[in-house]
């Protein structure tokens, strides 16, 4: 049987990645060490770092007045970091378009002397859609945040906002390298690496240099602007997610870099949507003009048959295909590693369970 | 060429450990799927998180009150969070045995509500000895901060000292597992995996349960209590990390648990300490009452001399010997992974430089 692995993060990684990690388990390239052995003072490590820096940077056409910072504790200390970092005795400006940009407004709130002003929220639908953007948002605040693509609800924006001259601040944890964004955009970047860029326990921060270096920050892990003078150095890093997530850029280039990822991550999504719009039986609960390339959720609006199509697809080798709890049926994380024999096979699988289930 | 690996951490890991992870790679035990792919809300996944818990309480007798949890961060992140969760508000002491030590102390008292008394201090003699502990610590301390072996130095604690009723807050990043600790003397243990537990970005942290649930924390991923009332999963913890971690804990108990491979780093240490009291040539920089198991500095007192054995000993096979920059010289880290036969060549390589070499 073979396993398609819909898991919305930690998630599917590319075979090659996976082959080639294995290959190097026992011995990092004749250096007779794993590289969970390596020093990461070592300049076996250092290439390893360079190279994932400059991969990246290639990839996404970072410009050289951004630091790229590889950190730990996920989008989560993040969500703390930023307004300390960028927005204290300032205000910050929030888009609340789900669970995870909710997270991002508590641990903002948390903070004693930051100001924060949710300009627009889909909380009203249940997060089913983008919403609309304010003309004049407060061109003095310290940043906007926006999640540029929501992994529970499924949503997307289709484009980045205009908010004048306040730095755009994106949690793009689950569509970092699944479109291509221009960098120049954005303020600050940050994503957690368990969806399209290797294992978790690995952060990336992309941060503009002229944000960097303002802020007063009691808690040196917290401190943007020292870890970014040490080059993602000042403690040990995650090294072996690090080298992983080397692997998966190395990966990305050989598919074509952004665009070419893009492109295959377009087909794999219309091929689903396709079918879910041709279905009788199951829908999007997510506005047309607000869907996720990534995160795809659909339901049949019937709780039991919801249960009877996951537990059918759980037995048929579709792994973690139910729903997150918030939104219930199924969800469909299809990332840069999913391959699209799996959502052929899933379209294939819906169509099949329809004509057995009959439409509604 | 055998290569032996002497790094102070990242370090060297079983062979057998990494065979495992190395076979496992693209296939977790039949689930199609590599743990890097595991949703860490998967019951995969849960599945090793507990044996991991379980494995440590087993090895290291942990209490039931003693909450474990695996963290990111790194000892750094634990520097603030410590005086953060448990001394907001009152004074917390502690004792200065080094690099780390120092940083520990820095990070509290960056804190604005923390009071730092540094009780003992081994700095006027570059830190190459554990000092003595006053009589009378104040008993109303938050708690004392200890670093129990101190890896760039080479010093150790040969006991706990007694605080009275002051809790115990250890830094074990470097000797976890190396030494029959009784968790029961400690309210704290914390440390980095990346020395005796696993890979870097995985940090261990111990706790006594009354000692949680006090404070008010404007940081979700810095709460203790919020992180253990998630058992570790508030957010996606380093998945792979635990794993990797779990299999050397199963490793730990093939060798005779934590009596059985404490036996098997006495026995490698005094191996090497041996050879440098024998010597002419190499001495010890620590004094010979505050010795670490684990972290072995040595040196000739001629910086050329250093300069030559080290690039020798590089060619020779022997990885990340050369001492830290603020100690000079060599240093030999002897983890619990570290074989027995990297002692023996490292003496025998010794013995026959300094017969070449001359004595002083």
């Amino acid at each position: 049987m073979t396993i398609y692995n819909f898991s919305a993060g930690p998630a599917v990684l590319p075979k090659p990645v996976l082959e080639t990690a294995q290959s190097e388990m026992l011995d990092y390239k004749g250096s007779g060490m794993s590289v969970m052995e390596l020093s990461h003072r070592s300049s076996w490590f250092q290439a390893i770092i360079d190279d994932a820096e400059n991969l990246l940077r290639d990839l996404m056409k970072i410009p050289e007045n951004y630091q790229v910072l590889f950190l730990q504790g996920g989008a989560s200390l993040q969500f703390t970091k930023i307004p300390l970092n960028f927005a204290q005795n300032k205000k910050a400006l929030y888009v609340n378009t789900g669970s995870w940009s909710k997270k991002a407004i508590q641990a903002a709130e948390a903070l004693d002397n930051v100001t924060v002003e949710v300009i627009a929220s889909s909380e009203d639908q249940n997060f089913t859609y983008i919403p609309e953007i304010p003309a004049n948002v407060d061109q003095d605040a310290a940043y906007v945040h926006i999640t540029t693509n929501n992994t529970i609800e499924g949503t997307a924006y289709q484009s980045i906002p205009n908010f004048g001259k306040v730095p755009v601040v994106a949690d793009m944890s689950s569509n970092i390298l699944a479109n291509d964004y221009n960098v120049e955009d954005f303020g600050v970047i940050y994503a957690g690496a368990q969806k399209n860029i290797g294992p978790a326990g690995l952060t990336v921060v992309i941060i503009r240099d002229d944000l960097l270096g303002e802020s007063d920050i009691s808690a040196p892990m917290l401190d943007y602007t020292l870890l970014a003078k040490n080059d993602s150095l000042y403690n040990t890093p995650p090294t072996y997610a690090i080298y992983v997530a080397k692997l998966v850029f190395e990966w990305l280039q050989e598919q074509g870099g952004v665009a070419g990822i893009t492109a295959q991550d377009q087909a794999k999504s219309k091929l689903l949507y396709d079918a879910i719009e041709a279905s009788e039986l199951f829908k999007s609960p997510v506005r047309a003009d607000s869907r996720s390339l990534t995160n795809i959720p659909f339901v049949t609006g019937n709780d039991e048959l919801d249960k009877k199509f996951n537990q059918e697809a759980l037995a048929y080798g579709f792994e973690n295909l139910k729903g997150h709890r918030s939104v219930g049926g199924m969800r469909a994380s299809l990332y840069n590693a999913f391959p699209v024999e799996g959502v052929n096979e899933l379209v294939t699988f819906m169509e099949k369970f329809e004509a057995e289930n009959g439409g509604k």
